[in-house]
């Protein structure tokens, strides 16, 4: 693409908000540098789009903010990455079908394609994204939260997949240090430019991403962190990955969004639960009770099975496997009635499991080859368990991998 | 029903485990004394089922053994209840048509209706099942499952329902407590004797559920609580409640067969999340996982909204009413670009949310009439939030009712 349709797509990023509808539809007419001739001509095709122009105009003149814009990126090291580059995430172009249902308010139906993506670090986007899963939820996430999600992050990335967030405090910022520390490429998409990323209170965290992973923001360097943005930038997270996972949400959160868009695009929109008791754990439930389509999920290995690739399905949970699970009825029955201390004779344990004699001597011989029950001299008796047992299977984590450590500097 | 037919009633569920097919269908064709006559002459229509009888008349005379329960139960003050008694809970009838997809075990297999209960209290057995739903879960609950399941037990006594589940430790005992601390009817399905109830560590509460709620059992006054029977006895507790709700379950847990048995019979078989890194709530999500049908639920009122009576809806979860929830687009772009600290003109306000300038204007006004942004000097501000904002909507239970105290003694 050439710099000058790149300067165009900048300028009418900064123009109207990156997702307007009708700014996209005109770049699929005119391309790009015919759609800002046009808008700066004052012929935008409706009242909303010349009035948002009219007042972005005031404020200084479009073609030479872009030009700057690409100037200061240079300098910083950040590149703008845009349609038809090869490292284009073609993913995100399927915005273009997303229609929520009941949308009502400008975020919720200016959800166009990004016209262009600014990159700091040294990945190629769309292989970033490409093997990628979002973590989202809460900002204000609990102890419990921020544990999920930091294990989430880990075992993702522990699996080669790109963990794509947020920058936000609580679930974001666990997803992405979980991923550093498997030693794994994490993306952060921010509502802001990728110089000044928000909030500064994860700093060290973004210069961490920005050296293995990426940031990455639809808006230019020295945007500011405008409210509205963070909901415009959700649509990116939802479209770029394969799948969402939402760790923890409050009844009303924004973090619910990006899996309301995951829904909508059909992709998987995954829900971690969390304990009833809790106020971050509300929106959560919700979304499983509401949406059928919403699946609840409890570790990576889960996940991976949603995002569907061969070879990597979850196992069913179960608990240790025990020699009686063999057993037939009769057996099992014989087991069951035997007294937990002493022993009993061959009739009292016909009588109580309700099996004839002589079967129930077939049975005992055979349970005792398995050594689960033993022959005593007052008749038979359960055999003593061995040392471990009642312990195995328990305090492991469901997936079975060890528990990522602490943080460790990049 | 005549005494005759009473005592076969129990002759029979003496002779075989309750549920047992083969006998119910013969009590449908002879009726219970035909049945016993026919068992005791040898005539069971099956090699097992003639196998169970021999066993068992070898150690007493079936008749005998069912009048001495009789006079036993007389003396403690229990009652038995039939089939065509005032008090029969008739939906108990529908394990008729229970058939469990995959069922090898016998456990699984024969799941028959009772022939008979045995109660202990004095509430009438079926106005005590009439209005009730099932709690129930892991005996090694954790502080959560046993808080939770006190809350529901709580919950549904304070509104009239009788609460249902087993005598164990954990979520059984919790889900009691709690509907006795609200004055509520609670009904513990035994899978022994009513005059001694397993286990004994619960027999203080054994107490105070005869005196105000039920013991009610299938199996004769000093009956073993054999290891078998806790599972026949489950058919019992999801048959006879509209609904049953499970609040805790291992990997591998009986608890989670009682949800089972409701799932097949049609009803509603609700489960409670949990943390995922509990190892009590990893049964309890496989069930959500694994069985569309089934339904999470965080509370009481949800519980109810499943069991389905008019006027008991849940109110769906939501956030604190923010006065900026009725703001139209524009008003609320204007709002959101607003500083957290300061105040800036109108024509940056303009350019920030790309908005008119008399759109600004007009709108600025109305944001001044609700109190959401005020005028200064040097342009226009956030109107500082009330004192408690923020805080509004946390760290209240989802229902909104008090957490019972407690518990009191009956």
């Amino acid at each position: 693409m050439s710099t000058k349709e790149t300067l165009a797509r900048v300028a009418l990023t900064w123009l109207a908000e990156p997702g307007t509808r009708s700014v996209h539809r005109l770049v699929d007419r005119l391309g790009p540098v015919g759609t800002l001739d046009l808008l700066l001509d004052g012929g935008a095709p409706d009242d909303t789009l010349r009035a948002t122009v009219a007042a972005r105009t005031a404020a200084g003149d479009p073609r030479a903010v872009a030009a700057e814009a690409l100037a200061r990126a240079d300098r910083l090291g950040a590149r703008v990455v845009v349609p038809g580059d090869d490292e284009w995430p073609t993913r995100v172009e399927q915005l273009r079908e997303l229609r929520l249902p009941e949308a009502h308010r400008r975020v919720d139906t200016e959800t166009a394609p990004p016209l262009c993506f600014w990159v700091r670090g040294s990945w190629p986007l769309a292989e970033a994204f490409d093997r990628s899963v979002a973590v989202v939820g809460a900002r204000a996430a609990s102890g419990y939260g921020t544990h999920v999600a930091t294990e989430l992050g880990y075992g993702l990335a522990d699996r080669d997949w790109t963990v794509v967030s947020g920058g936000a405090f609580g679930i974001d910022a666990a997803a992405h240090r979980g991923a550093l520390n498997a030693g794994g490429v994490t993306v952060a998409v921010l509502a802001c430019g990728v110089d000044r990323p928000y909030p500064m209170g994860n700093a060290a965290l973004f210069d961490r991403i920005a050296d293995t992973g990426l940031l990455v923001s639809e808006w230019m360097p020295g945007a500011d962190p405008l409210r509205p943005r963070f909901l415009i930038r959700n649509r990116v997270i939802a479209a770029g990955t394969l799948g969402t996972v939402l760790v923890e949400a409050a009844a009303r959160s924004g973090a619910t969004q990006t899996t309301h868009r995951a829904l909508a695009l059909r992709r998987p929109a995954m829900v971690v639960p969390g304990p009833v008791t809790s106020a971050m754990s509300v929106g959560a439930h919700e979304l499983l009770r509401e949406h059928p389509k919403s699946r609840l999920v409890t570790g990576v290995a889960q996940v991976l099975e949603e995002v569907g690739r061969i070879g990597e399905l979850a196992p069913v949970p179960r608990g240790p496997q025990r020699p009686a699970d063999q057993l037939d009825d009769d057996a099992r029955s014989i087991v069951e009635v035997l007294p937990r201390r002493g022993a009993v004779g061959v009739e009292v344990l016909a009588a109580r499991a309700g099996v004839a004699v002589r079967t129930v001597l077939r049975k005992l011989s055979m349970l005792e080859e398995l050594a689960l029950v033993v022959r005593r001299e007052d008749g038979y008796a359960l055999a003593p368990p061995p040392a471990d047992a009642g312990r195995a299977g328990q305090g492991r984590r469901a997936d079975g991998r060890p528990t990522p450590a602490g943080e460790r500097p990049g």
